[in-house]
């Protein structure tokens, strides 16, 4: 199996001030090529170190990573260290420095000479060109092994990785053993219970290099299965049985599959599918559930708009909430919640109404209506119900847990299902 | 200076199952407490690299942090590299073994013989007696050197370092010099121009052991100065004359002090202190913007709401936007945005509003309305501009960009400064 190290350069990796999540994104894209992730070394900005930990990761190892360090600011030396490294020269890249102009010229900012040199890069380099930044890539070979120089701008590496080394990873290194992974989301079920109620006991299925994690994150729990092979196919193969056995025990609980699937797209999808609109009625959320729906490519085809009614008035004028409901019940219920649904898909002409009223926090909680209380309300084409919650005492967290159940909550009613997340209870 | 290593171990940090965000948290209180971390060194579960790292660590840092590998499975060996690298023999600690027994039986676990091999240290180690877990941390005092070697679970980790190692580094490196740090935010200015143009040279100011970052992210640039003195205070001497010429530079460009700062909440504060309201009326950034707004604790104070009209029906009826306009200029125009940003105004009843319309992407553009084309509208007590800004083929990037540039140009507008983010033209 052939060997990887990451080189992450940056103070700023070092004292705290950013998380290097570069690394974690690079350790999973490279274990999936196939590649022993051996080491992450994060260096600062130290010329001599950084020198030290490529050369000895040209020796040690088949393939090396190295971001950050390329921006035009005095501090940014690793483009030095290479050019030294390999005793090489810079050259200017003509199409890398129309880029950079053209980037500039269209964002009306002023060019300057620092910007230029980033259009310079070791003569002996394969550009790696940037599309969305101005620090091109780097691509080495050196004998067995092959060197990525990328920028630390998350986006622009990823870009980079994607679109640009993983093609050459594939020419430089035939016929290596790769590895199949796929991965199923769910949403609204805690990990223990799916782990253990729901999928049980998997150890029969875990031999032949077959692995699975559970991987809790804010928007629910990802399943992740692996299995490595001499091909796709064969390490494909290895998990058929598993997956079977997923979509048996925990089908109705899978919104999608792949690391990237968004729940946001899969309801966009089955509105799509059922020629239905949305429109959305937002207290407690603020915008957050219509920004994650927006967020999908294409979703104007089915998202009409939204009111974000944070004060009262809004809710009376643009929503149609009843004025007595909200002072003998408060913002925060039911009825307000139902109304807030309704009225939204009233205004805005959508089949369904979608609508989050709830106590965020930090402050505005009461004994009856702690912090993390939230009412969320279902208009669809007239069914109408609502759920009743109670979240944490963060205030972003509550935003968060709201959208998802939210969401996730149509998407069982689109499918017919019949349940509904974290067993809460629909309430008319 | 004293220099610090992080090694951390353990294969799903390597894979990219796991974010590092041990390392993040060390890095940031070893250099509050005065110590330059000079490398993060993750390695997998391998007996011969682990040992490598740490033996380097010794000769080449005064300290060193290690996590993780301290669990009972197999693939934990942190602590039999150590003993053997120290030539040590493993003991057992009896306050360790009752504190497992205690908490295996308060959790209703089954007792195992891998659990009680926890309770067993290196001699020549002090136990750092680890409440919240059954794996102990170790204090390591070699020449001038210290070790800490502590669990991989962050919250126990973390009680460890803020109850355990914080005393014994004081101890042991005495009379150490300390770091003061301050955080400048910036939005609306490109890293280069805040940089050459801006700012200029401070080649002057970098000496006794004054440093300089930019640190750009999507929300903007933030500008971090640091210096080493032997107290806080002398630390902080240091950095005043640089912090002055930085605000006599850029003044009206930082928009707040502290890492943590957010534009929402420094736009909230000034529409607190100016006694206005707002709202907001969202085309292509979808609740973004709202969301953004009212992420703030305490926002509903002046957010009264908003609409996001991403159907042209609802931009008509609920925002008041003329339909010859939107025929003849279409959505994406200064007409549509400055109509929006009055109408949410009026409708709501706010003395602000303001708007957003664009292409976000990935469809949707043409020659004349390419994709990144978004126009910002303003209605501010009755003043009313627009602004044209170009930016990239990104959706989520175009939705971020547009809501920084909206709250950014809020602030100035507040403020009164008279210039734009990016030198962005108001246009009526």
């Amino acid at each position: 199996m052939r060997k990887a190290h990451i080189i992450s350069i940056g103070n700023e990796l070092l004292i705290g001030d950013t998380i290097n999540t570069n690394a974690s994104w690079i350790g999973r894209f490279l274990t999936e090529k196939g590649f022993f992730v051996e080491q992450v070394n994060t260096l600062p900005d130290d010329y001599a170190l950084i020198k030290e930990f490529i050369d000895l990761s040209l020796k040690e190892s088949d393939f090396t990573v190295v971001t950050g360090g390329l921006g035009p600011t005095h501090d940014d030396i690793t483009k030095k260290v290479i050019t030294d490294l390999f005793d090489d020269e810079l050259i200017e890249i003509e199409s890398v420095l129309n880029h950079i102009k053209d980037m500039f010229r269209k964002r009306d900012f002023d060019f300057s000479r620092s910007n230029a040199e980033q259009a310079l890069v070791p003569k002996s380099c394969t550009v790696l060109f940037n599309d969305l930044g101005t620090a091109p890539g780097m691509w080495f070979e050196k004998k067995n092994h092959a060197l990525a120089v990328l920028p630390g701008v998350p986006y622009e590496m990823k870009f980079l990785m994607n679109k640009r080394v993983s093609d050459k990873l594939e020419n430089f290194f035939p016929g290596q053993d790769v590895w199949a992974t796929r991965y199923f989301k769910t949403a609204g079920v805690p990990e223990s219970t799916l782990s253990d109620q729901i999928v049980g006991d998997l150890s029969t299925y875990l031999n032949n290099g077959v692995q699975v994690a559970y991987l809790p994150n804010p928007g629910g729990v990802t399943i992740r299965i692996s299995a490595e092979g001499n091909s796709k196919t064969a390490a494909n193969e290895k998990l058929e049985s598993l997956q079977e056995l997923l979509y048996k025990n925990a089908g109705d609980l899978i919104y999608g599959e792949g690391r990237d699937c968004e729940l946001a797209a899969v309801v966009g999808d089955l509105l799509n599918q059922t020629n239905k609109t949305i429109s959305v009625a937002e207290s407690c959320t603020g915008g957050m559930l219509s920004s994650d729906i927006t967020d999908v490519a294409g979703s104007s085809n089915y998202m009409l708009g939204g009111v974000i009614a944070y004060a009262n008035d809004v809710k009376i004028i643009h929503l149609g909430v009843n004025e007595n409901d909200l002072i003998n019940d408060g913002a925060v219920s039911k009825k307000v919640a139902l109304q807030m649904a309704k009225g939204v898909a009233s205004n805005m002409n959508s089949t369904i109404g979608v609508s989050t009223t709830g106590i965020a926090g930090p402050g505005g909680g009461s004994a009856e209506k702690p912090v993390g209380t939230v009412w969320m309300g279902f208009w669809i084409d007239g069914k109408s119900f609502a759920l009743k919650a109670q979240f944490t005492n963060d205030r972003l967290i509550n935003k968060q847990r709201t959208v998802m159940v939210v969401l996730e909550t149509l998407r069982r009613e689109l499918l017919g299902l019949g349940t509904y997340p974290y067993n809460l209870k629909p309430q008319q």
